[in-house]
């Protein structure tokens, strides 16, 4: 428990922690997203989460455990990488969280506040 | 038919056009692989092909309907997006087919020549 403190601090996972929090992340988006409602399709899949939403947008959400990544393929903003950082998906980039993001413009897409959890 | 050979051309599928030469190509990749027998899972599954390959690494491709591209997340090379020009599927940026680029780091990652076809 205190490792796993630790790697989460300094972003320093194993693979098994890496396999756990990523897992984790990706059930708790697909089920919220299924919570919502508001999507054609949401699924989960060996790893990969497929948000259908209206107007033929899709995002993809997928692991890529070679370099310990959660990626992140958005109709609005583009294709993006995130690296666990500090108990969240953090772009390394610019610094925005995932979460965030995805919140923001699912937000926009359905002209209401989406505000998802990691 | 000369109106999608014009299409092909020249770049400007309709939505119609595109949801066909998408699907197409989508189907033509995930049947080549599931061929080739080398890999731990082959899924095409809405639009999304996804390639589980040996050390864990996973290529997803991806159709994007609202800008008409073909998105690929490569475990290698990154998050790259494509578009229909002259028949083939192209990167914006360098010009390289995504079918080439596939094949190639294919055939890096298995050490024997894979030659996908598009």
């Amino acid at each position: 428990m205190i490792l796993i403190k630790l790697a989460r601090r300094f972003c320093v996972l194993n693979e098994n922690q890496y396999s756990k929090v990523s897992a984790a992340f990706l059930d708790k988006i697909a089920e919220q997203c299924e919570e919502l409602e508001c999507f054609e399709d949401v699924e989960l899949s060996d790893g990969v989460v497929t948000l259908k939403c209206k107007e033929e947008k899709t995002y993809i959400i997928n692991k890529q455990s070679p370099n310990k990544q959660i990626w992140l393929s958005s109709p609005i903003s583009g294709p993006k990488r995130y690296d666990f950082v500090n108990n969240g998906w953090v772009n390394a980039t610019d610094g925005h969280k995932l979460i965030d993001l995805l919140s923001k413009e699912l937000s926009s897409i359905y002209k209401q506040e989406i505000k998802l959890q990691d």
